[in-house]
């Protein structure tokens, strides 16, 4: 998504360690007309789905797939990753380890809104390794609701976790993919000279 | 505002001690369309106050304002609960207490994303004794920030939040009013017999 890949050209910084940081419109400050395009974008790639929900994880899947969620007319769900007091029972949960937060977090949802009746798109701002993803997989499973496709805002794809998606055979799209942060520098995919795919 | 008047008694549920439970629109799983209605509500509400920049704290501030945010021409900033690899330095700091979660969080802004020049609106989810506010305030005090205004989607009247917000002069507009969760039912204020203000 060219829209998209222009706003990491324009406003990504690159960390040591192939940390990409995009606290300007994504992670800390959030541009809701991106957003907007962004949630619309996802909406009409999984628009033929049937899906029934959108499950994500806090916090910054939540705003791309609230508009992808008012597009496609169903509601989203996010997957919480600490306890309230008023969420304590009759929840479904598991564990997700985060390379960027160098943290373990217990990721929850309840049982009222994640059933076998639900076709679910997973939505989420990053995937690397899969961890966040995997995650939600293994709720979906908890309570036998039918995955019916993942969307990424920004997928590294030098990273391990877009080919572990595909052997699940899981319809994902990304909607910008980066073959590489080496050198400090975003390459995208299908802007790098080798084929890393 | 009727829409979510309404939606509070179909869908909320009033817990022993006070506590509203709203997991089913805005605080777990989150209806896009209110959330939208909830946006443009604030917007109508604030759109004479030069505002510049839209200011939550995560997790369920996040959708309402940036749904504001949209309707306003403005970006959301959301302040970070914990902090991560890629926001260690360069941060404006409080602490808030979470009544409802029992825990003290510490809560960060980037500098980058809050100056002299921003008029804020600030949007959260709930207001009861205003520890989150307060959090906000100090915040934007810190970074010499003008707050402009603070929208609310649901305050619990009862408790000591608005009188205390009142009194700083920041005008403060809330979606919905409650006057009392005793017996276990909600009472919106102007349906009370006695009046609370």
């Amino acid at each position: 998504m060219e829209l998209l890949e222009n706003e990491i050209r324009k406003n990504g910084q690159v960390l040591d360690g192939g940390v990409l940081k995009v606290d300007n419109f994504l992670n800390h400050q959030i541009d809701p007309k991106l957003m907007q395009e962004l949630g619309n974008e996802f909406a009409r790639l999984f628009q033929n789905t049937g899906v029934t929900k959108i499950l994500t994880v806090e916090t910054s899947g939540i705003a791309p797939a609230v508009f992808a969620g008012l597009e496609l007319g169903v509601p989203v769900v996010f997957g919480r990753k600490n306890k309230s007091l008023t969420l304590q029972d009759n929840m479904y949960t598991t564990n997700v380890y985060s390379y960027t937060k160098q943290v373990s977090n217990e990721i929850s949802i309840s049982k009222d809104y994640l059933s076998t009746d639900d076709k679910v798109l997973l939505i989420d701002d990053f995937l690397a390794n899969g961890q966040a993803i995997a995650g939600l997989l293994s709720l979906c499973k908890s309570a036998g609701a039918n995955v019916v496709g993942i969307g990424i805002v920004i997928e590294k794809s030098f990273q391990k976790g877009r080919r572990w998606i595909e052997e699940t055979g899981i319809p994902i799209e990304s909607l910008a993919r980066i073959a590489s942060l080496e050198n400090n520098e975003v390459v995208f995919v299908g802007e790098d000279t080798k084929n890393v795919e």
